[in-house]
């Protein structure tokens, strides 16, 4: 299998393409005016780099422009507090990754690849429709019917939790420095926006990060 | 129902416009650097300002970029001849219709619209992936699945021609000057390759654009 992973530089997709380097082609991160997207992309970078694995940064300039999220520059605030509050809706971006999706879709078929990665988890579907199961599913259904080759979509860790992505990136030798995930996109993680709740509670025991809090 | 359109600007979009231009909050023109994307946002353009439709071009530069297709600036020569034939295959933009469609999927809900309406028809889809209705359908439940608001795909012309559509605008007043449909992107309609060949088979008795052949 030749694939193409969806890779934002966090700690997910890093330890898939960690897992399965000798599957990945190609790695692609999206740039679509999120306030963390340049120190995602930055890991992006360095780990490809690393790895030597062929990268390609997309720019998804209109999202930031038109698309309302908190997540965003042209956004408002990050809420502090858990994934499971409603408040953290606001950092939804609608349908991001069904457009990420797409064009890795479009990519993997220009590039001749057999399949797209993601490195969407069990704990994650909570408050994003785009991120549940069933999309997932709806979502391979549509890629393999629209493509001449028949891509596939793969989501190795659609079934664990970030805890267990992050165990098995301790052990296959992640270097968990270079991920990054705070929502807020400042030098140093926040320790209290819902990814950082998150990312601290996966790497417990054997956290690199400096948190503000 | 208040609904996003994906609009090229050619005849088909443009009489879907015409025919729900009271249901039609958004029209949306992909600019994805093919050959024929400037005349066919130009019309776009002219036809949402007749009609008083809020419109929006969305630069999609990395397709033109990394994508393989002949459609393309970056590709080779657009083939002469008709749809059916296998070397019009080499004008298929790989996946092109899903990105598309995820963009307007995250645009309607970012906009607060309930639909996306898309003008494939029951003529396009013989080598194209990406129109046949089996994908439609897929995307269609993807969309519903990955959205807070379960948006809509709507596709009016489905089951019918390029012909039934040229009709029906007659009928509604569309003015197909104002519509552009050569893949080769030059002043005047080739007359010779698939598109306008279709152009031409559809528009027949009552066409007014100067073809070159």
């Amino acid at each position: 299998m030749k694939a193409l992973l969806i890779y934002s530089g966090g700690l997910d997709s890093t330890t898939l393409l960690y897992e399965y380097m000798d599957s990945i082609a190609l790695a692609v991160t999206f740039d679509y005016g999120s306030k963390h997207n340049a120190r995602e992309i930055a890991c992006a970078v360095r780990n490809c780099k690393r790895l030597g694995i062929k990268h390609l940064v997309i720019p998804l300039g209109f999202i930031g422009q038109y698309f309302k999220s908190d997540l965003l520059i042209s956004g408002g605030e990050i809420p502090d507090g858990s994934y499971a509050d409603e408040n953290m809706k606001s950092t939804v971006v609608p349908f991001r990754n069904g457009i990420m999706l797409a064009v890795a879709a479009g990519l993997a078929e220009s590039f001749g690849l057999d399949a797209i990665m993601l490195a969407n988890h069990g704990g994650d579907h909570a408050i994003y429709p785009d991120c549940r199961p069933e999309f997932i599913d709806a979502f391979a259904a549509a890629v393999k019917a629209g493509t001449y080759n028949g891509v596939q979509v793969i989501s190795p860790y659609c079934n664990i939790t970030k805890r267990d992505i992050a165990l098995r990136g301790k052990e296959i030798g992640v270097d968990f420095s270079l991920t990054y995930s705070c929502y807020k996109g400042e030098k140093m993680h926040c320790g209290k926006c819902g990814t950082c709740v998150e990312r601290k509670e996966a790497l417990e025991g054997f956290d690199p990060t400096d948190y503000l809090a």
